[in-house]
């Protein structure tokens, strides 16, 4: 199979109970971390006292980490529906389509098909060691929380 | 409580059932992974046809994963001991003792105290959200394999 340009991962913590910003609180408190950026979830935000997370991106001396909390479509925590929270890593491929492809010929299992969601294609894949990928195309942002 | 020096971490994915090494070919076909270093259990590697991975390093893109055997000091599996494989953060810091110590009074859980493991100074702790953080010193390498 061709080449596939992949661009290193980033793991994510998915927090359930809407325990990302208590996440992110603590990750400050016992290892330092510095909060470099955040998106928030729009509709939540403009709507609810206490924004969702979808992502806030923490730096722990060097190394980057993603915390996020677990909802579903409406909003709501899904850690009930999906299982739970975790850790997933946050893959950055050039060629999305391809990198779920190569993947899954590899032995990987679709989670979700890759469709345009949070503002970027993404395509989710388990590997058989039960780690979740989320195969995220490059350089298209999340988008920007309203101000 | 004073500042901790941490050098960031990295992924460490411990798979249970002796299957290291078929994480590591299956990382390598799915997403083109480069093994750049690895560490076997030096007792088991002189004893067995098949040795225990104390840890392979594996590139993926720009980014960095650690890939181990679940298994106790017997050189067994310990999955069901421990309660199956998982991922975990390996957190370098320059003064471990002081590194848990903050991160317990932040309102982590120790897994297990600090001490001399693997050629090196680790202690684990969880924290609330249930990760699993091994904190080790920095700059002091585990045992090279015998050849």
């Amino acid at each position: 199979m061709a080449e596939v340009a992949l661009l290193g991962f980033k793991p994510q913590l998915v927090v359930p109970g809407m325990k990302a910003e208590a996440a992110v609180q603590f990750y400050k408190a016992a290892f330092g971390a510095e909060e470099i950026g955040r998106v928030a979830h729009p509709k939540r935000k403009a709507e609810q006292e206490c924004p969702l997370i979808l992502s806030a991106e923490l730096k722990i001396g060097s190394s980057l980490i993603l915390v996020s909390d677990c909802f579903d479509a409406a909003g709501e925590d899904s850690a009930a529906a999906a299982g739970g929270g975790g850790i997933a890593f946050r893959l950055e491929a050039e060629d999305v389509d391809a990198a779920v492809k190569k993947a899954v010929a590899a032995g990987a299992e679709v989670m979700s098909e890759v469709s345009e969601e949070e503002g970027s294609l993404l395509g989710k894949v388990k590997d058989p060691f039960g780690v979740v990928w989320a195969i995220a195309a490059v350089g298209k942002k999340s988008p920007e929380p309203e101000a």
